[in-house]
């Protein structure tokens, strides 16, 4: 495989050049079709059946299809094409134009041509162009480890289906519309996202899940215009102290939420989870260094583990100016910005139910715009809720066939050394792919995570470019052998390891 | 007297006239000697022993003192002659140019010379100057005062001393070694302020306290560096919820505060105190309308009932933005801008030491810098306290003989009229005579509310004049009588009432 991808680099290297000179923002109507059609035609010459898939005003998403004989499980590899604006006066060399070079700009890479023979590159050469990491690459090494594996003549042993979309960038407002619509095209058995860089260690990942998000803005009242803290000081009522309650009714110090029932609803962790956690590479201490934390949240639970759990998050917090600029006033209202991470089962609507049911119990009438003078009078205590949209989180169970499965083939086809993350904290709307299609996902990314991704000078690490082709190999010819492997041993084992599984 | 008042009016506006006209910033060294001088003769014309009173740097004070044949009490008058700093631009006629008008300007009222005879003013004319009110008009009220009462040959039965300060408007820097330095002439058995308004209602009134304040900076921290609110949140302290959770400890949402041993310092309200506050204008159902107030702090408990406890007000709170400028992030910290409101016989010191032992009792550990990163390591939880020097509150008990002798003397003098106020909810460093001098203190103020203390258009109401002469003497000529006569009872009820004195 890596003689492979010595010999072939030249070749690989040329039609990812090609890809990412065609310019590729989602509002550029004919530049994104000139990706999408030059996309099928690369799917196309592998033998893939492609096709463009549309819903009305969006731009297309490129379908691809590639049946395995004998195969029993089908999944889906998920990329964007499309790629971020670009101020091309904050790039060292133009977007569009994909430049090689020696070494990172920051490290004062020089200018080189394209290789015309493999094993010239160093690991730690970059390809700067728009989207050469998020997401042509993946796209890309995909492809090449399909050539690779057809020249070793390895066979694959799962189905294979391309989903590329063409608007990731732009917010995805079509994307719903685009998995209903298509809903039994894209039917499988597991979806795989090559979106996303590795571990900043530089280690290969596997993630399963992802937080959601809901945001929130919660404004309490005091006095209708700010009075003199002397005159009305432990009368009038003080909107700060009020919100700090209210606040600390919410959650505690370590990072519980102690709204009632909002916890119920959250999927419990595994033994899978568990394990993968207890095996991953422990972060903790350095991070806590790094961070200059004398203490964390969660009684010490490793932040892996927490990441599994829902948090409120007070991001942003005014009741009038602190220092050189503090009045001597009760202020007329103060303001807490929230944002809720969401895990699974949890889902936004519910999550709104529970919020608001805890604050009425803190003795407030709910408002969701600016309360009237009116409102202010006749309550005692008056809150103002501004929910943003969010959406939920996904996360497949490790413990599931697929699940298990990737870690496997993961782990061999990088010598063991990929991290096994159960959930990022941080959110995407990944539940979109889970909720319409009800299959299991998983994020199984290759690019550098020092790609300048959505900034100028993006670029792709060649030494990831080459591991990312190794890996995807390394799914096609042994994820289904694997899968069925693990289906067998689950079958074996479920009656005598039922205890030990995880609701 | 209202005759005296009336025939006299002319002669005592040309007396507050010729002092208004001297420029009174008590960094004009040389104006502000001027208006001394002027103080000392017109002491002196009416046989008061007068002179000034200096310490090393400060402007002078006027002191006065007259003996009354027979009487056993000494009360010493307080006003002060400086004035606030003028922008001769925002005056509608220059600041001291005395101008009369025959109605306010904000309801157009016409400049006319000064009378040449009495009764042809309104009460509602308005002579405008700098310290037309703040503080030069009562210092000429209780001067007339006395020409009124020697006119009706009605005897005095007070020793009076008079302390007029030159620097009250500059912040009285040297009020405090002027005090010490000549505590022996200032001796008295009790001290009756002149400075300040009457209240909104016009109605006349009678202070007995006003409460201390301290303020304080409170700043509690997360991570070194801003972080992803979903990437670490409920793993990375997030210093919002912290200082939620820290105010939260530091007083209930009805106003108590709950640091411990806080409360124990607070002198009883006592039964004059309360009698006073149930004879009071009920004002709160009123406020609570004009500020929009479903509720309020205290379990209903009256506002004037109230300010004689001790406040904590969050006067600014800041945790990052909210609205369209908050981030998804757990900042590096939060910070509350606090201001204690002091009642005797709370201290600033005092309230320091057990504020920080309650803070330390929530597990942080105090600095007074901004902590360093070691610091952050080292402790679970780093708490910044920066502390405004503050002073104490003063409260001079109803129940006094003093008290009890000014209200019965300013009830008479005012037909029954005067408000009587416990204390009042801002604070005045008033605890340095209280303190220095040992003395009782009453604030028996003349002035009209809408007076434009300290800005442009600074203005006297002449109705407040006439009262405010009328006020005077009548203290002048009854409140020694009245002292005796409580000093009487009280000794005779003492025996019988003793379970029913508050401690």
């Amino acid at each position: 495989m890596r003689d492979w991808i010595t010999r072939n680099e030249p070749a690989v290297l040329r039609e990812l050049v090609s890809l990412l000179a065609i310019p590729n923002l989602a509002s550029d109507s004919i530049n994104i079709r000139r990706n999408a059609d030059t996309l099928v035609a690369m799917l196309t010459r592998r033998g893939i059946t492609a096709r463009k898939l549309e819903v009305a005003g969006s731009p297309p998403a490129v379908y691809g299809e590639l049946r395995t004989p004998g195969a029993t499980r089908t999944i889906v590899m998920y990329a964007h094409y499309d790629g971020q604006p670009v101020d091309p006066a904050q790039w060292a060399t133009p977007p569009w134009t994909p430049t090689m070079r020696d070494a990172p700009l920051d490290r004062n890479g020089s200018v080189i041509p394209l290789p015309d023979r493999g094993g010239i590159l160093g690991d730690d050469a970059r390809l700067y162009a728009r989207s050469a990491s998020d997401d042509k690459s993946p796209i890309v090494a995909m492809l090449a480890a399909l050539d690779a594996l057809r020249a070793a003549r390895i066979p694959l042993t799962v189905n294979l289906k391309f989903f590329l979309e063409g608007e990731e960038e732009a917010g995805s407002d079509h994307l719903e519309a685009m998995l209903r619509q298509h809903a039994g095209l894209l039917t499988a058995d597991g979806w795989i996202f090559c979106d996303g860089p590795v571990h900043q260690s530089r280690r290969p990942q596997v993630v399963f899940g992802v937080r959601g998000v809901m945001g929130a803005e919660l404004t309490v009242y005091g006095p209708a215009r700010a009075l003199h803290s002397g005159h009305y000081g432990n009368w009038a009522p003080n909107p700060s102290v009020l919100l700090a309650h209210l606040l600390a009714s919410m959650r505690d110090t370590e990072g519980s939420i102690t709204i009632a029932g909002f916890n119920d609803d959250v999927r419990a962790v595994g033994s899978a989870e568990r394990a993968a956690i207890a095996a991953a590479p422990p972060v903790d201490t350095l991070l806590r260094r790094e961070l200059a934390l004398g203490d964390v949240e969660g009684n010490g639970v490793p932040i892996l583990e927490r990441l599994l759990a829902p948090a409120l998050n007070v991001r942003g917090l005014d009741g009038g100016p602190v220092g050189s600029g503090a009045a001597n006033v009760i202020p007329t209202h103060a303001t807490a910005s929230i944002d809720f991470r969401l895990v699974p089962n949890q889902t936004p609507a519910r999550v709104r139910e529970l919020v608001e049911a805890h604050v009425r119990a803190q003795g407030y009438h709910i408002v969701h715009a600016e309360p009237t003078r009116e409102e202010r009078l006749q309550q005692a205590r008056v809150a103002r809720i501004q929910w943003e949209q969010g959406y939920p989180g996904m996360r497949t169970d490790m413990d599931a066939q697929f699940s298990r499965a990737i870690m496997k083939t993961v782990a061999a086809a990088t010598g063991g050394e990929a991290a096994v993350i159960p959930m990022l904290g941080g959110s995407l709307p990944m539940y979109l792919f889970a909720e319409i299609l009800r299959t299991p996902l998983a994020i199984v990314p290759m690019v550098n995570h020092d790609n300048n991704q959505h900034a100028a000078n993006e670029n792709l690490r060649i030494g990831n470019l080459r591991a990312g082709i190794e890996l995807y190999a390394g799914l096609f010819a042994a994820l289904g052998a694997e899968w069925q492997r693990s289906s067998r041993s689950s079958r074996s084992s479920r009656s005598s390891r039922g205890a030990m599984t995880s609701p």
